[in-house]
C-alpha cells in the first residue's frame, strides 16, 4: 500500500507493507490530521521509523466481530498489554509495553490502510462529520485537563499558545463556565477563538501582569522551550499549571516559585475518546474552522510542510 | 540586644536594635534552630538581611492582652496583611505584601527577644519539651505535604532525602499508614529514622529502579539540583511528586516525563502550627533524637559553622 513513513531517509510517501495482526481490525482510513507530535517525531523526537499519523477517521474492512464491518469510527492510539502491573491498576494509557499507533512501535494512519485492537475502537455518531471526528484525538488530549484537574465555574484560566491542541483546550475549558483567555504571539490564531473566549497577545498579557491578575489555571500549550516559566508567571499562588508541551530544554524555568508559591504542575497528555465524541455530536464543541488545508495522500510531503508554517492551524490528509 | 544578624559583613552575634511593633507581642525565645534556609540566606537567597532564625520558641513578656503574658509559645512565620486579594482569598501565607520572620523584611529568632503579631502565636501544651517545640516549625513545612495530598495509607512513598526536613517528612508520612522510605546518600542519616520506615542509599534505590518498585509520591527533600530528575525517575506514571528543595538550577531535570508520564508536582513550603502541636503532644513525632549540637547564642558563627557540615541535623542555639 502507499503510505506516509519515516524513516532514516526523512519522510515520504512510500510503498509500505501493511502489518496485520490477529485479532485486530483492518482499517480504511478516510480523512487524517497532522499534529505537532508528527513534526517531533520528524525531528527524531522518541526515534520512531514507520508510517506516520495517529489522529484519523475512516471506516472498518474487516475486524474479529463482523457487527463492526462498514461502521464508521476512530481509535484510541495507545495499545496497551492489559496484563502488566499498570494496566492492572486502572492505568492502560501508561502501560510500559504499550504501542502507540504512528508513535511507539505501531504504524500509523497516513496509510491507505491500518491495523488496531477492537477495544481501540470508537464509533462515530452520524451527525458527526468526518472532517469533525478527526479531530477526536487532540479534542480528547483537551478533555484530558479537565479529567485530571477540577476547573471551576469560577475559575480564572489562561491557555498559553492557542495551535492546533490549544485552539481545542481554550474550547473544552470554557464549557466548564471558567473564564477563559487564549494568548498567543500570533494574533491571527487569537481570531480563530469562538466569542465568549477572551484573547491577548503575549505582549499584553504580561504588560499586566500583577497579582490581581493572576489566573487560578494556566495551560502551556506553547510546544515552546519558554513556555513554562511564562505560564509560572501568569499563574496565582496555589494555582495550577496544566503541561501540555514535550520539550527536552526548560527555557527558563526554575522551580523556586513553584515551590515558594506550592503550584500544582499536572503533566497531561492523551485522554479520553467517548465524551470527545459526546462534545462533537452535541456541537458544544467546532473544531472545523481550525482547519487550514487539505491534501491527498500522495502529496503528503507538502502537507507535512504546510503543517510547518507559522500561519496554519490543522492541515487534513485525504485518502 | 545581642542578636546573630546578617548584613554584607556575613553573618555575626553583633549589638542589634529591637523592633518592637504596636499591637505585636514582645517574645524571649528559650531555643531556636537553625534551617537549611538560615544556610541559604547566608549564601544570598532572598537578599535577607537582618536577624536570622526563624524556629523557635519562647515566652511572651509583653502583649495587648495580657492574658499571653507568661504564656509558652511558638509563632507561625509568615506575617500578613490580611486585607488583600491574596488574603481573602483565604491564602494569607502566600499574601504579597508579606514579612517572614527572620526571611524577608522582619528580623529573626536568633536574638534575645523579637516581634511578632498575636495572631501568630500558638501556646505550647504543657507535656511538650522546648526541645520538641522549637521544631514546631520545620514538622508543620513536613505537614503541609498531606495538607496539600491525599497520601493514601496504601500508597508508597519515598522521602528522598533525609536531612532536617526530610526526617521530620518521613515520619509526618508514615503516620499515614503508607509504606514510607528514606533515601540517602548518608548511611549515617539513614540511621536516625524510626522503625517501621524503610531505609536505602540512593545506589541500592536507583539500582532496583523498574517499573514495580517505582513510587506512587516522591518527596524531593535534597535541597539539591539533582533532586527534581533523581525524584523524577523513581516515581510511577500519574504519580505524585512533591517539590521541597528551593533551588534555583533544575539540574538534569526534563518536563517530558511530567508530560508522558501524566505526572502531578506539588511545590510545598510553609504549614500549619496546630496539627503540629497535636503530633508533637500526642508524642506520636518524636524529632528530640534529630538534635546534633546545642550552642550559647553568643555563639551564633559556631553553630552555624556546625549546622553547614554533612553530619549535622538540628542545630539548637539556646539564648
Amino acid at each position: 500500500m502507499q503510505a506516509l513513513t519515516l524513516d532514516s531517509r526523512g519522510p515520504a510517501v512510500r510503498e509500505h507493507a501493511l502489518v496485520e495482526r490477529p485479532g485486530e481490525a483492518l482499517l480504511r482510513p478516510s480523512i487524517a490530521g497532522v499534529c505537532a507530535t508528527d513534526l517531533e517525531l520528524i525531528e527524531g523526537y522518541m526515534g520512531f521509523e514507520g508510517v506516520l499519523g495517529h489522529e484519523w477517521v475512516g471506516v472498518v474492512e474487516r475486524a474479529p466481530d463482523a457487527a463492526w464491518v462498514g461502521q464508521r469510527v476512530v481509535g484510541d492510539i495507545n495499545c496497551p498489554c492489559g496484563a502488566c502491573p499498570t494496566c492492572r491498576a486502572g492505568r492502560p494509557t501508561h502501560c510500559p509495553h504499550r504501542t502507540v499507533l504512528g508513535i511507539q512501535g505501531r504504524d500509523g494512519a497516513f496509510a491507505e490502510a491500518l491495523s488496531l485492537p477492537m477495544g481501540n475502537l470508537h464509533r462515530v455518531p452520524d451527525g458527526v462529520s468526518d472532517e469533525a471526528a478527526v479531530f477526536v484525538e487532540p479534542l480528547a488530549a483537551a478533555i484530558e485537563i479537565v479529567q485530571q484537574v477540577h476547573v471551576r465555574p469560577t475559575d480564572s484560566v489562561v491557555v498559553l499558545g492557542v495551535g492546533r491542541l490549544g485552539q481545542l483546550c481554550a474550547r473544552v475549558l470554557a464549557l466548564t463556565g471558567a473564564s477563559v483567555r487564549g494568548v498567543s504571539r500570533n494574533p491571527a490564531r487569537l481570531e480563530l477563538l469562538p466569542a465568549g473566549i477572551g484573547r491577548a497577545t503575549l505582549d499584553e498579557a504580561t504588560a499586566e501582569l500583577d497579582m490581581s491578575r493572576r489566573a487560578d489555571v494556566v495551560v502551556d500549550c506553547t510546544g515552546s522551550s519558554a513556555g513554562l516559566a511564562l505560564a509560572t508567571s501568569m499563574v496565582r499562588p496555589r494555582g495550577t499549571l496544566v503541561l501540555k508541551t514535550t520539550t527536552h530544554d526548560l527555557g527558563a524555568a526554575s522551580p523556586i516559585p513553584w515551590v515558594i508559591d506550592e503550584l500544582t504542575l499536572v503533566g497531561s497528555r492523551c485522554g479520553p475518546f467517548a465524551p470527545a465524541l459526546r462534545m462533537l455530536a452535541a456541537g458544544t464543541v467546532d473544531p472545523t474552522p481550525l482547519i487550514s488545508a487539505e491534501f491527498r495522500l500522495s502529496e503528503g510531503a507538502q502537507a507535512l510542510a504546510r503543517a510547518a508554517e507559522r500561519d496554519a492551524v490543522k492541515v487534513l490528509l485525504r485518502m
